[in-house]
C-alpha cells in the first residue's frame, strides 16, 4: 500500500509560523511521525510540499495508478481552488482532507472548502495529530474497500 | 481519565437506518469497540443517547467535574441547537465533534454546525471509525494539556 | 392498515388558541372525525400529541414496523427541526404533512419546511379538514403502492 | 354550485410526459374523475387548459360571478406569475392551488409560489389525487362559508 | 403628434376591482379624459389593453414609426417582464411608465420594475390622474426634443 | 391653499452642476415657474432649500397646520434619511416626492427611497417638469380630498 | 397580581458559567431579589427553569388564566424557537423579554429574536438588574392596562 | 432529419433594432443562411417566431415526434420562463440554446438562464453566426447519438 | 452624579405625533418625571433634544468629563448614524439606549441599531417608562462600577 | 492567420478522466482535428496546456502581436481567476471561451465565469466539438473584422 | 495653488480618543505638519472640521472655484453619506480620501465607502501620515494635470 | 534598512497595457524612481515580478529575516488569494498594499481585498505615484516602530 501526503502553501513554515494558531511542530517532524507509523504497518509514504496551485494539481494527476490514497492539507487553497478539487475528482484516488487548526473557529472565509465535497472525510483542529488521525482513517478505509 | 460519549437524535437507529448513508454498524457495536480501545488505555468511557435536546444539555452540564472530555455526535442538532453549544461553552469540558457521514457532501443545511466553534476539532466521514479517530484525538489532546 | 397521527407543539390548544388563525375545532374533535372516517374503511388510527421535539422523534422511530403511514402536523417544528426530518427519512414510513392554517399566508419564516422534502405530499390551509384530506391522500397512496 | 378547474402550461402533456415525475394519468382522465365526483354532489365543473399566462388571467376574470370556486394547477406559472396572483386577488373567487408532484422535493426555484398567498389552501404531491383532494377541500370550504 | 396608451393585465377591471387600492374610476373614464386632454392639444391618442405579455410586446413593436410616444401602465408585468423591457428598448419610442397606486407602499415585490430603466420617467400613486400627469410629462418631453 | 416646496442637499447647484444628469434649469427658474402656475390657481407657494438633514426635519414639523401639502425633492437624503421619513409620517401633511433625473436609471443605491412609503405619489425623470407635474398631482389630490 | 418568571436553557448555571459574560450573581440570588421586590408590592411571583423547549412551551400554556404577566429570559431559544413564540402568542399573557448580557454586542446569530415580536418590550444588558427592570416595566404596564 | 428553429420575443426586429448590440443581419437573412446550410446536408429546417410565451410552449410540444432537434433563441424568456424550460424537458427533443449577443457582457439579470439546464449546449456572442454554429453543433450531436 | 438625557429627531413631537405608536405623554412630561426621580436620589439630570445628527455628536463629545452617564433615544438615527456610534465609543461615557415603542415589532429597517453595540444595554417598548427604566438601570450600573 | 489554443488545468487528462462528464476523446485527438480543420483554411494553430494559472497568464501575454486570436478552455480557472481575465483584457487578442461539458448543468459554482465578460463569445456543452465550433466562430469573427 | 482639508465627525477628538485605534497625534498637530509641508511648496492650505453632514456639503460647494483640490477624511460619514458624495461629484474639485486607521481591518460596515467612487485615490492606515501622503499625492496629481 | 517591492500578475505589461486605466509609466520606470528615492535615504530596495501566485508566496516567505518591509501590488490576486494573505501573516514582515488605479471605481469584484486585512495600510489610485507614496508611508512607519 502506498500513500501520498500533500502539504499546501505556507505549510513549509510550520513550527516557525504563528505558533499560537499552528503549534510548534515542524513539517519535518510531522513527516517523521507519519513515516514511523507507516513503517509499523508496512506502508510506503511519500511527501510533497508546494506553494503552487498548479504543481499540486500536477502531483495529484501523477498519483493516479501509483498511490492507493492521498492525505492533503490544502492550506489556503482549501477555500479558493476548484482546480485541485477537479484533479482529485478526476484521478479518483481516495483522499482525506486534514487541517492543523480548527478552521471553523477562524475567519468566515475559511469555513468553506472546495475539497470536502470530493474527500472521503475531513479532520480539523487536532494540531499535528490531524495528520496521524487522517492517516489511520485513510488506511482503515482502504482496507475495508480492498 | 474519564470520557463521555454522547449520541444525538436518531443515532439509536444506526445500522438499521439508511445504510447507504450511515453504514451497517450499530450503535452497540460502536460503543463496544470504543470500550475495548479505552480499556487498553485504562480509560473509563460512559455512553449516552437521547433524541431530546434538553436532556443532552442537562447531560453536558452534569459532565462538569465528572468527565475529562466529551465525544459528541450531535446528529441533527448539529445544525439547529444553540442550547447544546452554550452548554459545551459553559461547562468548558474539552469536546470533539464527530460525524459518521461526510456532512459536507450532503444537503446545504448540513454544512453549518453550531458545535464546531466550541469544539477542539471535528471529524467527519469515516463511518464508525469517526468515533475511534475522535477518541484518539481527544485522548492525545488531553495528555498534552494535562 | 394502521396509521399514526402526530400533532406537534401547541396543537393541544386547538380551538382555544387564536381562533382567527386556527379555527374553533378542538384536537379531540379532529381525532374523532378521523376515527369515524377510518372505521368506515376498517383502518386503525392512533393519536399522539407532544410539545417536545425529542419525544416526537422517538415516536416516529417506534412507528417503524408498527404503522403503514404517518400523518404529521409538525406545528412550529416544521420550520426548525432537522431531527424530525431525519427520523422520518430514517424510518421510511410514508408520511403526509398537514397544516391547519395556510402557512404560506403567514410570516416569512413559516414558508420554509424541513419536513416537506421527506413527505409524500403537503396539505395546508383547510382548517380541520386538512387532516381529513391528508388521511384520504395517504390511504389512496398506500393502496396504490401495496 | 359551479367550480372552474384551470390547468396551466404543459399539463396537456400529462401522462405522456416525464411519468417518473408526473405519473401516467392523462388530463382527460383527471377531468373525468372530477366530473364523476362532482355529479354525485350535483356540482357543475368546467375545465380549462392553456399554455398562455394571459389567457389564464382572462379566464380567472371571467369566472367572477359565474363560478363559486376555482381549482388551479398553475404549473410553471406558479413560480413566475404575479399577474395570475393579481387576477385571483382581484376577482376574489375562493381558490385552491394543487400540484401533481411534491414541488418541495424538486429544484429550489419551484419552492416559491406567487399563488399560495392568495389561495385558501395548497395541496402538493398526491399525483392525480391532488385534484380530487383539492375538490373536496374546496367544496367543504364553500359549504361552511355559504 | 400621436401617442399610444397601453394598459396591462387586469386593468380592464379598473373601477370594479379592489377599489380601496385602485379607486372607482373605470378604464373607459380614464381613456375619455385622456382623449379630451389630447383633443385640446390636437394630439391623437390610441388605446390598447391586454392581459397577454406577448400581445403587448407585439403592440410596442408596431408602434415604431407610427407613434411619437407611449404611456404604459404595465400592471403586474412591471415586475416580471424582460420581454416588454426589451421591446421598449428595441423600438426606442419615448415611453412614460405610470401606476395608479403608489407601488412603493405595497408588497416588497412590487418595488422592483423592469420597465423604469428604459423609460423617460415614472409616475406612481396619483390614482387616475397618474395617466394625465404622464400624458403632460410625455408631451412636454417630446416638444423639447423635437 | 398653501403649499411648501422643499429642495434637499446640492439642489442649490441646479443648472450649474452636472447638466448631463440634471439639465440646465436653475433652482430659481423652477421656483419661478411653480409660482406662476400657483398664482393662476390662487395658491400660495413657499420655497425652502437646505443641505442639512436636521433643518429639513424641523421645516417639515413647522409645516404642520400651516401648509396643506408638501412637494419634496429629498436629493441624496432620499436614500439615507429615516428622520425625514418619520417627520413626514408624524406631521401627516400630504406629500409628493419628485426627482429631476430618473433615479431608476442610475446607481443601485439610488433605487431605494425611504420617502416613497409615506408619500401620496412619486414622480421621477421629467427634468424641471417633475416639479410642475408634482404640483398638479398634489393640487388635484387635495381638491378631491377636501 | 401574579407574575411568572421563566428562565430558559443553561440559566441554572448562572454565576458559575462564563462570568465575564453573565456576571457572578446566581439564579437563586436573582429570584430572591425579585421576591423581595414583589413582596413590597404585594405581588406573587413564581419561578420556573428548564433546559427543555417543550417544557417551556407547556409552562407558558399553563400560565393562561393563572398569571397576569410573564417575564422570560429565553436564553438560547430566543434565536431558534418558533414554538415558544407561538405559545406566547396563543396564551396572550403580557410578556417582557429580558437578557442578562447585551445580546447586540455578541455573535450575529444572537441579534435575531423570535420572541421580541410578541413581547411588550425587551430589556438587554443590565446583568441581574435586567430582571428587576423588566419586573418594574411589566408591573407598570399591567397597572396602566387594568 | 428535421430541425425546428425557434426565435423568441423581439427577434423579429433583428437588423432594425439596437444594431450596436444585435448587429445588422435580419431574421430573414439568418433563416436563409440556415436553409442553405441545411440543404447542403439534406436536412429540413422550419422556422417559428413568436413574442408569446404560451405559443412557444405549444410549438415545442408540437415538435415532439415531428422534429429531431430544436435550435432556440429564447430572447428575454431565457431569464424568466419556467414554462419553456418545462416544455423542453417534457418533450425531450434535443435542444441547443443560442444568443446573438454575449449575454455575459450585459446586465446582471441576463446572466441567469432557465433554459441552459435542459439544453445540450449553449452558444452566445457570435452575432448571426451563433445560429450557424448551433446548427452544426446540433447536427453533429444528433449524428453521434443516432 | 450627573446624567445627560438626549432625545433624537422628531421626539419634540411626542404626545402630538402618531399616539397609536408613541403614546400621549409629551417630552416635557417625560423630562419632569425623570427630574423627580433624580432629585430623590440627589442626581443631576440635563436634557437635550435635536433633529440634527451633527449637533447630537457634538453634545456627546461635550459630555466627556462633565457627565457620568448618558441616556439616549436616538430616534431615526438609531438605524443610520455611524457618527453617533463613533462619538459614544470615543467619549466612553456609559450609555443606555431607550426606545418608546418596541422597535422589533415595526418595519424591518428599524430592527438594526448602530447604537446597541456601544451601549451598556437597550430598553425598548415600555412607552414613556422606557426612560425611567433606563435611568434606573444606568444609575445602578454606575454605582456598581464606581 | 495564427491562432493559439489554450487548455487549462486537468485537461491533459481528457479521455481518461470522468468520461460520463467529459467524453472519451483525448486532448491529442482534439488538437489533431483542429489542426486538420486549420490546414484546410491555411491557418496556423499552436497548442498549450498547463495546470498553472501563472503560466497561462504569461502565455496569453506572449500571444500579443504573435497571434490573431485565442481559443481558451480555462477549466477550473474559469470560476476563480481574475488574473487570466486581466491578461486577456490587457493583451486585447480576440478570444473565444469553450467548455466540453455544459457547465450550466453542473454545480452552482461552475455557473459563474470571470472569462466570459472579456470574451467574444462562449460555447459550452458540445463535447470535443466545442473546440471546432469555437474555432469556426473565431475565424469567422476575425475575417469580418479584418 | 490652494488646498482645502476637511475633517469629518469626531475628528476634533483626535489624540484624546481611543488612541489604540487613532494614535496620539491631535488634529492641531496634523494641521501644523500639513501647513509646514505646504509652505515649503508655496501652497495655501485651509482647514475645516465639522460634525455636521450638511455643513460639510455646504463647505464642499463653496470650494468650487476657490480651491484646486480637497483632502477629506469623511470619518463616519464615509459609510453613510450620499449627500457628500453628490457634493464632490457636483463641484468636480479633485479630491483625495484619507483615513487614519486601516478601515479594512475594522468592522464590516466600515469597508464600504460612498466617497471612494468619486475620489482620485484613497489612503488608509498610516496614522497621521495618511494626511501627508494624501497631500503629496494630490499635489503631484494637480501638477501633472495642470 | 531593506525593502522588497513585489509586483503581481500582468504588471510586467504596465505602460503598454490599457493606458486609460493604468497610465503610460512602465514597470522599469517605477522601479527606477523608487530606487532613486531609496538611495537618497540610504535604503536598499529589491524588485520582484511574477504572474504566479505560488512564486509570490515563496518570495514573501524568503523575505522573512532579510527585509524590513514589503510593498506589494498584488494585482488580480488581491481579490482571490488567501495564500498570499497567509504568507504575509505568517512572515510578519510589515507590508503596504498599493494599487495604480482606484480599484473602488472599477468592477464590484475588485472592491474586496484579501490582503488589506494583514497590511499596515492601503494606497489606491495615484497611478505610478501610489508606489512612491507607499514607500514613504512604509519607511515612516518602520522608523517610528524601530
Amino acid at each position: 500500500m502506498k500513500i501520498l501526503v500533500i502539504h499546501g502553501p505556507n505549510l513549509n513554515l510550520l513550527g516557525k509560523r504563528e505558533p499560537e494558531i499552528y503549534g510548534k511542530t515542524t513539517l519535518r517532524e510531522i513527516n517523521s511521525s507519519l513515516k514511523k507509523e507507516a513503517q509499523g504497518l508496512a506502508i510506503v509514504v511519500e511527501f510533497f510540499q508546494s506553494n503552487n496551485e498548479g504543481e499540486i494539481v500536477t502531483k495529484i494527476q501523477e498519483a493516479m495508478g501509483k498511490f492507493d490514497g492521498i492525505i492533503i492539507n490544502p492550506g489556503a487553497y482549501t477555500h479558493t481552488s476548484v482546480a485541485i478539487r477537479d484533479a482529485l475528482a478526476a484521478t479518483g484516488v481516495p483522499t482525506v482532507e486534514v487541517h492543523i487548526s480548527n478552521v471553523f473557529k477562524r475567519e468566515e472565509f475559511r469555513h468553506k472548502s472546495f475539497i470536502s465535497g470530493v474527500a472521503i472525510g475531513v479532520i480539523s483542529g487536532f494540531a499535528a495529530d490531524s495528520y496521524l488521525l487522517g492517516f489511520r482513517g485513510l488506511v482503515s478505509h482502504l482496507k475495508k474497500n480492498s
